[in-house]
């Protein structure tokens, strides 16, 4: 096995995306480069303290950058790009979360419509203490405080979309996008169904922590510095984004209501159970049932996002897209190990 | 401290429940009372092997007995009825799940109405080996089979609902029912409401174990051998039902859709969480929306129910109930050391 | 033919039902029996004018009062219920419409709960001249007045539920209940499976009119002066209420989320027009969806109601339940006739 | 006045488009222009009997051909693009409707995801009398057949997306879209916020008719010849398209869930009305509440949707637009006289 190609993809603020599709790549690599990425926050680095009102500073469209997209040298419409989180560490000694008016799952929205104004825009300001791995909460109308564990994710990673869609990278749809679930941490591998010759994988929104549903709309937001292996399955496309983790196989649903969000990510597990297992449907339905897990990703987003999780335990020697979670996790501790 | 008193519960056929409201208790306790009770599955103890078709052996509405009520001596409407949850284990050595014509999340429904035919009706019948704590799957098309951790659990607890209603036990809402969370296990406490005098607890649809949201409509069924402790709190009557356990606070909301089951345990778990730490209502909503978790409890009943869960590592000196799951703990340790 | 009995249901404060099961029948009466019948208010008539909030003068749970029930000699489970409405009259000069705290469809709701404050609780008189048939809106906050066309009409009617459940008057559900759809007006016959013994009528919820989804939670309340011919179908009972007209035979649907009352409604459609066509279901399903309408009822209740309505013309000579409606428009007019 | 210019707009099979947005323009008009064109029905025109299953002739993603853009000289982001519809007329003598694999309202889709096999996919041939003003329903497993009147209308009209989207035409949201009501007939205005210079008006998806809610998933579909008077409006951009008939005033809420879809309708009509009338905001959420209609358009597209409508009667002398509609009704009046 030859030594894998590192890159860099340090993208200028003119060079930022704020959507998937409809964007010439920033970058081609082959399949198996290490890439080593910058993301700027949600709110493109416009929100520096508690002044800084997200509707005032920031300018729509331009929310929820994007670095990409990357192309990915062979893939083609029905393969399936693999993207393993190396390392995702925040590039700053500070982060941010905020409400914003008509955003979250507490309020009126512009879809859930109704006559209240809205809540106040408030944000929190966050010290980040990567060495110690942890970040502080701050009240703003007491003196509350507390250390919250780092836990870093990214928000937004997906491919272009199908039919030549240009989807705003807020939303998270079939193509990934916003799904906005902790679970997308390092350690885990990202299996996106490719649309369009290249894949066209970017990736933003980091979070140095998020709770699941990220009720008030918004994480502990934070530019990253993060590596990734980009890597290529022939084929085997999957409806919706499914992640790996060293216990879990996950898929992921997003959709409005929630319940149909809980239904295709359950519908995909118990598929992709019955051929790991080579379970009847309706056996693997049954064990689904009794072993899986169901947190909610985001219930804020233009679409909300459900993650349906299977314990690897339970596959003895099958390995889902034959064991390449397991090689690139080996890729990375390489990485990791020499740099 | 003087000895909690300990009672027995043990249903004739004839005595069991099928719904919250509109029945006279089968036993009153004092607060405090330790209770040790059975439970049949939720097809009436009617389904003994594979060719038992639910819908054939078992009788509309005759379905998810639940044990009680019971009264507590000077529960009143506004109180909160607590129940320790000591011990739950299964009663038999073996348990039973099945898919039901028009029940599961991923078949049509009578309200999700489709022109489908229905699903096969299938039956999987589980061994349990309470001591080696494992239940055994085995697929039904194929010879897979593997063993699963048990981990006991209720599906039905709730109290009298408000406005004498009388609720069919396979649904849950404000006043607990059949809200089917694997949070509900032993070493848990549940807060409810209460809305008639004595408040009239039922318990019933114990679990050998449950998947998140129960996506096939039944759990892992199993008659269980329970004991809880029975205790009152006067006043604070939470609008959905509560959970505590020694690493969380948890929040329920029984709806639909299953994003408005979200919004009321996370809208119940930010005013929690503001009345524990004093926080002001946005502080607490930020700071939910950073650390708190959210699975689904089901996804198949007549109304859906999410569970919001805040780490108790936050809460510092603050207890939930005046410290009174910790008491509750150390009533059950006496019990477990004493029987 | 024989002359119908005319009886009479005039109840007292006391009498008046507040949930569908669970009461004794106030009226038995035999099949073909015409019974004039007085309702309250949603209010219970606590409501006289604009200094009185509901929210002050009500009492939970004695809202939405329901006159009955009336069992009806020979009905058993399984039957349909029958009921012509003769006439509905407001039974005073004025009604009175009202927002109400987390009640509506443009406001955060206990189920669809958010961190806004509820919005103004407000009331607006109606004067109402059922000789001009017209009633009139007064602005509360400017001088804008118009007179809008009286369309008298029952919010509330149902039976008794199944499974032995007792179910708050204001719930639409499968017995029916608080379906607040304006098609439940004079000169339609309205359908419903019985559940118990004697089906158990109960009617109430007068609007003087009301527009589609009711938004604001409250249509233009009323007391009414109401003429009913009740009738029984052996068998054939339906899945939810139908309803009939001298135009259109109309289902409905009442759930959560909105699109599963659309469902049911449509389903039934199907399912209603395939039975009086002789088409296969797919066919029907075809035909239905080119010419059903499927106006909201209510968007704001524990359930939401939609009606799916199927043009008679289509019919040729085919009858729902074998003409049921048109000898009941017959006995209708007989007895206005003869009064 | 001057004679509005008449222009024609026949675009040749590689010249239609399948989304909104990221398009040149076809055709660039003044605001006042008269367009004559044609549309091609949804799949494209290559279903022509009963053996074209449209999942074998049709190719993804080109499906609901759409005509346009035309650009508006003079829109701006924020101004109102005002569509006339002159006349819509079914440019051949038959017209189609098809079940489609998880596509409708009483099937499994992928979003409401379910182990069901797809229902049958089958095709249903219209003859279409323009001149008698019927089309012919054939029942295709009996002898069944009969008339149903022509009632055309266009399921898919609207602007380019906000935030550089490019969205698939078979997706209604708040640039228009798919929304598939039967309320957009001729004699019709529809009203669209522009988002880009041009505003990009495309049109598409003629039905020969449609019941409400498009159950099945298509309507009689149908190519057509359409007249419309393109003009615009400076500013007053609506948040969701209007609708304007002599009748009503018509609103549009474009969602999942269904009720979100009711929302965004009822709370624009709300907003409308208290402009149209000087309604404070409660005044006019009553009155709507009382005298408003909510069909539904499609409950089968990406996002459903819902109309609100409010009887122009209500409004006295108070035009909406500054009286827009009429004049663009006499300019129809004026071009069908002289033709």
């Amino acid at each position: 096995m030859s030594t894998p190609e590192v890159v860099s993809l340090h993208p200028t603020p003119e060079q930022y995306a704020y959507a998937f599709g409809g964007h010439a790549p920033l970058l081609t690599v082959s399949p198996g480069t290490i890439v080593e990425l910058s993301t700027e926050d949600c709110f493109a680095g416009n929100v520096h303290g508690v002044e800084d009102l997200p509707s005032q500073v920031c300018t729509f469209p331009f929310l929820n950058p994007v670095t990409g997209p990357i192309a990915v040298e062979g893939a083609e419409p029905g393969d399936t790009l693999a993207v393993h989180f190396v390392e995702i560490v925040p590039a700053r000694d500070w982060a941010v979360s905020t409400t914003f008016p008509h955003f979250g799952a507490l309020t009126t929205t512009h879809s859930t419509a109704m006559l209240h104004p809205a809540l106040e825009e408030r944000v929190w300001m966050y010290d980040v203490d990567v060495a110690a791995g942890v970040c502080r909460f701050q009240a703003r109308r007491s003196g509350f405080s507390v250390e919250l564990p780092l836990d870093p994710m990214h928000g937004t990673v997906g491919v272009a979309p199908a039919a030549n869609e240009v989807i705003m990278s807020i939303t998270p749809a079939a193509h990934g996008g916003n799904m906005d679930t902790p679970e997308l941490r390092a350690g885990v591998t990202a299996y996106f169904g490719v649309n369009v010759g290249g894949g066209m994988l970017a990736i933003g929104d980091g979070h140095a922590r998020q709770g699941e549903g990220e009720a008030c709309g918004t994480a502990v937001e934070a530019a990253m510095r993060t590596v990734v292996v980009v890597d290529l399955v022939k084929g085997q496309a999957p409806p919706s984004p499914r992640l790996e983790s060293d216990d879990y196989v996950m898929t992921t649903g997003s959709a409005k209501p929630l319940e149909d969000a809980y239904r295709m990510s359950q519908h995909d597990l118990v598929g992709w159970t019955s051929a790991l297992l080579g379970l009847e449907e309706l056996d693997a339905y049954q064990l689904v049932s009794q072993v899986g897990l169901a947190p909610a990703g985001n219930v804020v987003d233009t679409n909300y996002t459900m993650v349906g999780k299977l314990p690897k335990s339970l596959l003895g020697t099958n390995q889902a897209y034959d064991g390449l979670h397991d090689r690139l996790r080996g890729t990375a501790a390489d990485y990791l190990r020499q740099r």
